[in-house]
Protein backbone atom coordinates (compact mmCIF):
# COMPACT_ATOMS: atom_id res chain seq x y z
CA UNK A 1 0.00 0.00 0.00
CA UNK A 2 0.87 3.26 -1.26
CA UNK A 3 0.77 6.66 1.49
CA UNK A 4 1.08 10.21 0.55
CA UNK A 5 2.10 10.79 3.87
CA UNK A 6 4.61 9.35 6.15
CA UNK A 7 2.70 10.02 9.22
CA UNK A 8 -0.12 8.04 7.95
CA UNK A 9 2.24 5.11 7.07
CA UNK A 10 3.87 5.33 10.17
CA UNK A 11 0.64 5.35 12.25
CA UNK A 12 -0.64 2.44 9.98
CA UNK A 13 2.16 0.03 10.60
CA UNK A 14 1.67 0.43 14.51
CA UNK A 15 -1.67 -0.06 14.49
CA UNK A 16 -1.42 -3.68 12.04
CA UNK A 17 0.54 -4.48 14.63
CA UNK A 18 -2.67 -5.26 16.63
CA UNK A 19 -3.70 -9.06 16.64
CA UNK A 20 -6.35 -9.40 13.78
CA UNK A 21 -5.70 -5.88 12.66
CA UNK A 22 -4.36 -6.20 8.78
CA UNK A 23 -3.36 -2.89 6.78
CA UNK A 24 -7.11 -2.18 5.71
CA UNK A 25 -8.84 -2.25 8.95
CA UNK A 26 -5.72 -0.57 10.48
CA UNK A 27 -6.03 2.14 7.63
CA UNK A 28 -9.34 2.68 8.63
CA UNK A 29 -8.72 3.25 12.40
CA UNK A 30 -5.84 5.77 11.33
CA UNK A 31 -8.27 7.67 8.97
CA UNK A 32 -10.94 8.02 11.57
CA UNK A 33 -8.19 9.35 14.07
CA UNK A 34 -7.31 12.23 11.96
CA UNK A 35 -10.50 13.27 11.91
CA UNK A 36 -10.90 13.12 15.44
CA UNK A 37 -10.21 16.71 17.89
CA UNK A 38 -7.05 17.23 19.43
CA UNK A 39 -8.42 16.50 22.85
CA UNK A 40 -9.48 12.67 22.02
CA UNK A 41 -5.99 12.18 20.26
CA UNK A 42 -4.52 13.16 23.56
CA UNK A 43 -6.98 11.20 25.93
CA UNK A 44 -6.13 7.66 23.61
CA UNK A 45 -2.26 8.44 23.37
CA UNK A 46 -2.30 9.29 27.11
CA UNK A 47 -4.14 6.23 28.23
CA UNK A 48 -1.63 3.72 26.16
CA UNK A 49 0.89 5.37 27.55
CA UNK A 50 -0.51 4.37 31.09
CA UNK A 51 -0.76 1.23 30.45
CA UNK A 52 3.26 0.84 30.49
CA UNK A 53 3.74 4.07 32.97
CA UNK A 54 1.28 3.59 35.67
CA UNK A 55 -0.39 -0.62 35.90
CA UNK A 56 0.53 -3.02 38.49
CA UNK A 57 0.15 -6.38 38.94
CA UNK A 58 -1.57 -6.80 42.12
CA UNK A 59 0.47 -8.73 44.93
CA UNK A 60 -2.29 -10.72 46.19
CA UNK A 61 -3.91 -12.39 43.33
CA UNK A 62 -1.59 -11.35 39.85
CA UNK A 63 -4.17 -9.16 38.24
CA UNK A 64 -4.14 -6.28 36.56
CA UNK A 65 -4.33 -3.24 39.03
CA UNK A 66 -3.45 0.28 39.28
CA UNK A 67 -1.91 0.33 42.81
CA UNK A 68 -0.42 -2.93 44.77
CA UNK A 69 -3.52 -4.09 45.34
CA UNK A 70 -6.26 -4.96 43.22
CA UNK A 71 -10.02 -3.17 43.34
CA UNK A 72 -11.16 -6.95 43.91
CA UNK A 73 -8.89 -7.84 46.31
CA UNK A 74 -9.28 -4.74 48.52
CA UNK A 75 -13.47 -5.04 48.26
CA UNK A 76 -13.89 -5.91 51.75
CA UNK A 77 -17.78 -7.20 50.63
CA UNK A 78 -15.77 -10.71 49.04
CA UNK A 79 -16.01 -13.53 50.46
CA UNK A 80 -12.24 -14.43 51.24
CA UNK A 81 -13.22 -18.05 52.22
CA UNK A 82 -14.14 -18.65 48.26
CA UNK A 83 -10.60 -18.69 45.47
CA UNK A 84 -11.42 -19.15 42.62
CA UNK A 85 -8.33 -19.96 40.82
CA UNK A 86 -8.24 -18.58 36.42
CA UNK A 87 -5.90 -18.81 33.99
CA UNK A 88 -5.50 -15.44 33.15
CA UNK A 89 -7.45 -11.62 33.65
CA UNK A 90 -9.60 -12.21 30.55
CA UNK A 91 -10.73 -15.31 32.64
CA UNK A 92 -11.62 -12.84 35.52
CA UNK A 93 -13.65 -10.53 33.33
CA UNK A 94 -15.36 -12.87 32.10
CA UNK A 95 -16.38 -13.90 35.48
CA UNK A 96 -17.20 -11.13 36.75
CA UNK A 97 -19.38 -10.28 34.14
CA UNK A 98 -21.84 -12.72 35.45
CA UNK A 99 -22.00 -11.15 38.47
CA UNK A 100 -22.90 -14.71 40.11
CA UNK A 101 -19.51 -14.65 42.21
CA UNK A 102 -18.20 -12.95 45.20
CA UNK A 103 -15.48 -14.55 46.39
CA UNK A 104 -11.83 -13.60 45.06
CA UNK A 105 -9.74 -14.77 42.36
CA UNK A 106 -5.94 -15.51 42.03
CA UNK A 107 -4.19 -15.40 37.92
CA UNK A 108 -2.06 -18.84 37.46
CA UNK A 109 -0.87 -17.18 34.51
CA UNK A 110 -0.27 -19.90 32.52
CA UNK A 111 -1.48 -24.32 32.09
CA UNK A 112 0.69 -27.41 32.27
CA UNK A 113 1.66 -27.45 28.88
CA UNK A 114 4.43 -30.24 28.46
CA UNK A 115 4.38 -29.59 24.59
CA UNK A 116 5.75 -26.38 25.74
CA UNK A 117 7.79 -27.19 28.49
CA UNK A 118 5.57 -25.83 31.06
CA UNK A 119 5.47 -27.55 34.04
CA UNK A 120 4.04 -27.18 37.45
CA UNK A 121 7.03 -25.39 38.79
CA UNK A 122 7.02 -22.25 36.43
CA UNK A 123 2.82 -21.97 37.72
CA UNK A 124 4.35 -20.66 41.28
CA UNK A 125 1.96 -22.90 42.85
CA UNK A 126 3.49 -22.40 46.37
CA UNK A 127 2.26 -18.61 46.66
CA UNK A 128 -1.27 -19.97 45.97
CA UNK A 129 -0.93 -22.80 49.18
CA UNK A 130 0.39 -19.99 50.73
CA UNK A 131 -2.28 -17.87 50.35
CA UNK A 132 -5.01 -20.69 50.80
CA UNK A 133 -3.64 -21.32 54.69
CA UNK A 134 -3.05 -17.69 55.50
CA UNK A 135 -6.79 -16.62 54.24
CA UNK A 136 -8.35 -19.36 55.71
CA UNK A 137 -9.38 -20.14 52.57
CA UNK A 138 -12.62 -22.89 52.33
CA UNK A 139 -12.86 -24.04 48.58
CA UNK A 140 -10.93 -23.12 45.70
CA UNK A 141 -12.51 -23.20 42.44
CA UNK A 142 -10.80 -24.08 39.65
CA UNK A 143 -11.95 -22.28 36.72
CA UNK A 144 -9.71 -23.29 33.37
CA UNK A 145 -10.61 -23.92 29.92
CA UNK A 146 -12.27 -27.15 28.88
CA UNK A 147 -9.17 -28.18 27.07
CA UNK A 148 -6.31 -30.72 27.66
CA UNK A 149 -4.14 -28.70 29.12
CA UNK A 150 -6.78 -26.94 31.40
CA UNK A 151 -7.61 -30.66 32.49
CA UNK A 152 -4.22 -31.91 33.41
CA UNK A 153 -3.60 -27.99 35.55
CA UNK A 154 -6.76 -28.77 37.30
CA UNK A 155 -6.49 -32.33 37.81
CA UNK A 156 -2.60 -31.31 39.29
CA UNK A 157 -3.72 -28.70 40.91
CA UNK A 158 -7.24 -30.10 42.61
CA UNK A 159 -5.09 -33.41 44.33
CA UNK A 160 -2.50 -30.73 45.74
CA UNK A 161 -4.83 -28.43 47.36
CA UNK A 162 -7.01 -31.06 48.53
CA UNK A 163 -3.88 -32.35 50.68
CA UNK A 164 -4.25 -29.15 52.43
CA UNK A 165 -7.68 -30.06 53.72
CA UNK A 166 -9.70 -27.43 51.44
CA UNK A 167 -12.84 -28.51 49.45
CA UNK A 168 -11.53 -28.25 45.82
CA UNK A 169 -14.50 -27.93 42.68
CA UNK A 170 -14.48 -27.05 39.27
CA UNK A 171 -17.40 -25.50 36.67
CA UNK A 172 -19.74 -27.79 35.59
CA UNK A 173 -19.54 -28.70 32.19
CA UNK A 174 -22.15 -29.79 29.83
CA UNK A 175 -24.77 -28.30 27.15
CA UNK A 176 -24.16 -24.67 26.64
CA UNK A 177 -27.49 -22.48 28.04
CA UNK A 178 -29.59 -21.75 24.73
CA UNK A 179 -27.84 -24.58 23.12
CA UNK A 180 -29.84 -27.09 21.01
CA UNK A 181 -28.67 -31.11 21.60
CA UNK A 182 -27.89 -31.59 17.66
CA UNK A 183 -25.59 -28.83 17.19
CA UNK A 184 -23.71 -30.23 20.68
CA UNK A 185 -20.01 -31.69 19.75
CA UNK A 186 -20.29 -35.54 20.58
CA UNK A 187 -17.84 -35.17 23.50
CA UNK A 188 -20.04 -32.67 25.15
CA UNK A 189 -22.94 -34.65 25.27
CA UNK A 190 -21.27 -37.99 25.96
CA UNK A 191 -19.93 -36.24 29.05
CA UNK A 192 -23.15 -34.39 29.63
CA UNK A 193 -25.32 -37.49 30.03
CA UNK A 194 -22.82 -39.45 32.12
CA UNK A 195 -22.80 -36.71 34.78
CA UNK A 196 -26.44 -36.01 34.43
CA UNK A 197 -27.84 -34.72 37.32
CA UNK A 198 -31.41 -35.32 39.26
CA UNK A 199 -34.50 -33.17 39.14
CA UNK A 200 -34.42 -31.39 42.37
CA UNK B 1 -18.49 -5.27 32.38
CA UNK B 2 -16.37 -4.91 35.58
CA UNK B 3 -12.55 -4.47 35.45
CA UNK B 4 -9.79 -4.85 38.28
CA UNK B 5 -8.31 -1.43 36.87
CA UNK B 6 -9.41 1.86 36.00
CA UNK B 7 -6.28 2.19 33.82
CA UNK B 8 -7.25 -0.70 31.99
CA UNK B 9 -11.06 0.54 31.81
CA UNK B 10 -10.12 3.85 30.88
CA UNK B 11 -7.59 1.98 27.68
CA UNK B 12 -10.75 -0.48 26.66
CA UNK B 13 -13.43 2.81 26.59
CA UNK B 14 -10.94 4.51 24.24
CA UNK B 15 -10.65 1.54 22.09
CA UNK B 16 -14.59 1.26 22.00
CA UNK B 17 -14.52 4.30 20.30
CA UNK B 18 -12.86 3.38 16.72
CA UNK B 19 -15.84 2.18 14.64
CA UNK B 20 -16.21 -1.31 14.36
CA UNK B 21 -14.50 -1.77 17.85
CA UNK B 22 -16.71 -2.91 20.53
CA UNK B 23 -15.86 -3.75 24.19
CA UNK B 24 -14.16 -7.12 23.83
CA UNK B 25 -12.72 -6.24 20.66
CA UNK B 26 -11.01 -3.29 22.63
CA UNK B 27 -10.15 -5.03 25.56
CA UNK B 28 -7.91 -8.02 23.24
CA UNK B 29 -6.52 -4.66 21.68
CA UNK B 30 -5.61 -3.14 25.12
CA UNK B 31 -4.67 -6.64 26.88
CA UNK B 32 -2.05 -6.74 23.86
CA UNK B 33 -0.34 -3.65 24.67
CA UNK B 34 -0.43 -4.37 28.15
CA UNK B 35 2.24 -7.39 27.08
CA UNK B 36 4.66 -4.90 24.58
CA UNK B 37 7.74 -3.48 25.58
CA UNK B 38 7.63 0.59 26.29
CA UNK B 39 8.77 1.01 23.25
CA UNK B 40 6.00 -0.60 21.47
CA UNK B 41 3.99 1.28 23.69
CA UNK B 42 5.85 5.08 23.32
CA UNK B 43 6.23 4.43 19.43
CA UNK B 44 2.69 3.76 19.18
CA UNK B 45 1.43 6.76 21.29
CA UNK B 46 3.99 9.15 19.44
CA UNK B 47 2.56 8.32 16.09
CA UNK B 48 -1.08 8.93 17.12
CA UNK B 49 -0.24 11.71 18.76
CA UNK B 50 1.93 12.65 15.39
CA UNK B 51 -1.59 12.75 13.69
CA UNK B 52 -3.11 15.65 15.33
CA UNK B 53 0.25 17.97 15.54
CA UNK B 54 2.28 17.26 12.70
CA UNK B 55 0.07 15.49 9.71
CA UNK B 56 -1.11 18.50 7.15
CA UNK B 57 -3.02 18.32 4.35
CA UNK B 58 -1.59 19.30 0.95
CA UNK B 59 -2.55 22.41 -0.54
CA UNK B 60 -2.77 21.19 -4.39
CA UNK B 61 -4.81 18.13 -3.92
CA UNK B 62 -6.53 18.24 -0.23
CA UNK B 63 -4.95 14.79 0.59
CA UNK B 64 -2.97 14.15 3.91
CA UNK B 65 0.57 14.97 3.97
CA UNK B 66 3.10 15.57 5.89
CA UNK B 67 4.59 19.22 4.22
CA UNK B 68 1.83 21.60 2.68
CA UNK B 69 2.54 19.47 -0.48
CA UNK B 70 1.71 16.11 -0.23
CA UNK B 71 4.19 13.25 -1.71
CA UNK B 72 2.30 12.53 -4.98
CA UNK B 73 1.37 16.15 -6.20
CA UNK B 74 5.61 16.84 -5.45
CA UNK B 75 6.51 14.27 -7.77
CA UNK B 76 8.34 15.14 -11.06
CA UNK B 77 7.36 11.90 -12.77
CA UNK B 78 3.74 11.97 -12.36
CA UNK B 79 1.82 13.26 -15.37
CA UNK B 80 0.58 16.71 -14.79
CA UNK B 81 -2.35 16.52 -17.58
CA UNK B 82 -4.32 14.00 -15.94
CA UNK B 83 -6.35 14.55 -13.05
CA UNK B 84 -8.14 12.15 -11.16
CA UNK B 85 -11.12 13.61 -8.93
CA UNK B 86 -12.20 11.36 -5.94
CA UNK B 87 -14.44 11.56 -2.90
CA UNK B 88 -11.80 11.09 0.16
CA UNK B 89 -8.07 10.09 0.76
CA UNK B 90 -9.24 6.23 0.83
CA UNK B 91 -9.72 6.58 -2.69
CA UNK B 92 -6.64 7.30 -3.82
CA UNK B 93 -4.87 4.76 -2.25
CA UNK B 94 -7.17 2.24 -3.32
CA UNK B 95 -6.20 3.91 -6.69
CA UNK B 96 -2.44 3.86 -6.14
CA UNK B 97 -2.51 -0.04 -4.89
CA UNK B 98 -3.73 -0.48 -8.60
CA UNK B 99 -0.31 1.37 -10.10
CA UNK B 100 -2.39 1.70 -12.79
CA UNK B 101 -2.09 5.60 -12.79
CA UNK B 102 0.38 8.11 -13.19
CA UNK B 103 -1.17 11.29 -12.88
CA UNK B 104 -2.21 13.60 -10.01
CA UNK B 105 -5.08 13.72 -7.67
CA UNK B 106 -8.02 15.93 -6.59
CA UNK B 107 -9.64 15.27 -3.46
CA UNK B 108 -13.01 16.17 -3.25
CA UNK B 109 -14.03 15.71 0.25
CA UNK B 110 -18.04 14.88 -0.05
CA UNK B 111 -20.58 13.95 -2.80
CA UNK B 112 -23.62 16.39 -3.69
CA UNK B 113 -26.51 14.71 -1.72
CA UNK B 114 -29.73 16.75 -1.80
CA UNK B 115 -30.99 14.38 0.86
CA UNK B 116 -27.97 16.05 3.86
CA UNK B 117 -28.18 19.20 2.29
CA UNK B 118 -24.99 19.01 0.33
CA UNK B 119 -24.65 21.01 -2.88
CA UNK B 120 -22.24 21.67 -5.35
CA UNK B 121 -21.21 25.14 -3.33
CA UNK B 122 -20.39 22.47 -0.63
CA UNK B 123 -17.21 21.13 -2.88
CA UNK B 124 -15.14 23.83 -3.98
CA UNK B 125 -15.28 23.48 -7.59
CA UNK B 126 -13.74 26.67 -7.68
CA UNK B 127 -10.40 25.47 -6.90
CA UNK B 128 -10.04 22.39 -9.22
CA UNK B 129 -11.52 24.75 -12.13
CA UNK B 130 -8.41 27.13 -10.99
CA UNK B 131 -6.22 23.65 -11.13
CA UNK B 132 -6.95 22.87 -14.15
CA UNK B 133 -6.47 25.69 -15.93
CA UNK B 134 -3.35 26.47 -14.50
CA UNK B 135 -1.77 23.26 -14.51
CA UNK B 136 -2.62 23.06 -18.48
CA UNK B 137 -4.59 19.82 -17.70
CA UNK B 138 -5.55 17.71 -20.51
CA UNK B 139 -8.06 15.05 -18.61
CA UNK B 140 -10.30 14.53 -16.06
CA UNK B 141 -11.18 11.35 -14.68
CA UNK B 142 -13.75 11.52 -12.49
CA UNK B 143 -13.50 8.06 -9.98
CA UNK B 144 -16.28 8.34 -7.61
CA UNK B 145 -18.48 5.16 -6.15
CA UNK B 146 -21.03 3.91 -7.98
CA UNK B 147 -23.94 5.50 -6.07
CA UNK B 148 -26.94 8.01 -6.68
CA UNK B 149 -24.85 10.68 -5.04
CA UNK B 150 -21.28 10.04 -6.80
CA UNK B 151 -23.55 9.97 -10.26
CA UNK B 152 -25.28 12.92 -9.76
CA UNK B 153 -21.95 14.51 -8.72
CA UNK B 154 -20.40 12.64 -11.60
CA UNK B 155 -23.02 14.40 -13.94
CA UNK B 156 -22.60 17.62 -12.54
CA UNK B 157 -18.72 17.78 -12.83
CA UNK B 158 -18.51 16.47 -16.22
CA UNK B 159 -20.89 19.27 -17.77
CA UNK B 160 -18.61 22.09 -15.80
CA UNK B 161 -15.11 21.04 -16.78
CA UNK B 162 -16.62 20.10 -20.31
CA UNK B 163 -17.30 23.93 -20.52
CA UNK B 164 -13.61 23.96 -19.89
CA UNK B 165 -12.53 22.20 -23.09
CA UNK B 166 -10.87 19.26 -21.03
CA UNK B 167 -11.52 15.80 -21.82
CA UNK B 168 -13.53 14.24 -19.39
CA UNK B 169 -13.79 10.22 -18.31
CA UNK B 170 -15.23 7.87 -15.70
CA UNK B 171 -14.51 4.76 -14.30
CA UNK B 172 -15.61 1.93 -16.69
CA UNK B 173 -18.73 -0.13 -14.90
CA UNK B 174 -19.64 -3.69 -15.22
CA UNK B 175 -18.79 -6.93 -13.92
CA UNK B 176 -15.95 -7.53 -11.66
CA UNK B 177 -12.94 -9.00 -12.72
CA UNK B 178 -13.17 -12.79 -11.37
CA UNK B 179 -16.79 -12.40 -10.59
CA UNK B 180 -19.13 -14.82 -11.81
CA UNK B 181 -22.11 -13.73 -14.13
CA UNK B 182 -25.05 -15.78 -12.24
CA UNK B 183 -23.84 -13.42 -9.03
CA UNK B 184 -23.98 -10.40 -10.59
CA UNK B 185 -26.29 -8.14 -9.64
CA UNK B 186 -29.12 -7.61 -12.14
CA UNK B 187 -28.17 -3.45 -12.07
CA UNK B 188 -24.83 -4.33 -12.76
CA UNK B 189 -25.51 -6.94 -15.41
CA UNK B 190 -28.02 -4.89 -17.44
CA UNK B 191 -25.55 -1.81 -17.72
CA UNK B 192 -22.60 -3.90 -18.88
CA UNK B 193 -24.39 -5.96 -21.43
CA UNK B 194 -26.15 -2.63 -22.95
CA UNK B 195 -22.37 -0.38 -22.66
CA UNK B 196 -20.80 -3.84 -24.29
CA UNK B 197 -17.15 -3.62 -25.97
CA UNK B 198 -16.24 -5.05 -28.75
CA UNK B 199 -13.13 -7.07 -29.37
CA UNK B 200 -10.29 -5.43 -30.42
Amino acid sequence: MEFSSRIIEQAVNEFSRFPGIGKKTSLRLVLHLVKQNEQDIRGLSASILALKEKLKFCKECGNVADEDICLICKDTRRDRSLLCLVEDMRDVMALENTSQYRGIYHILGGLISPMDGIGPEELNIESIEKRIKEHDVKEVIIALSATMEGDTTAFYLSRRFKSLGVKVSSLSRGIAIGGELEYADEITLGRSIAARVPFE
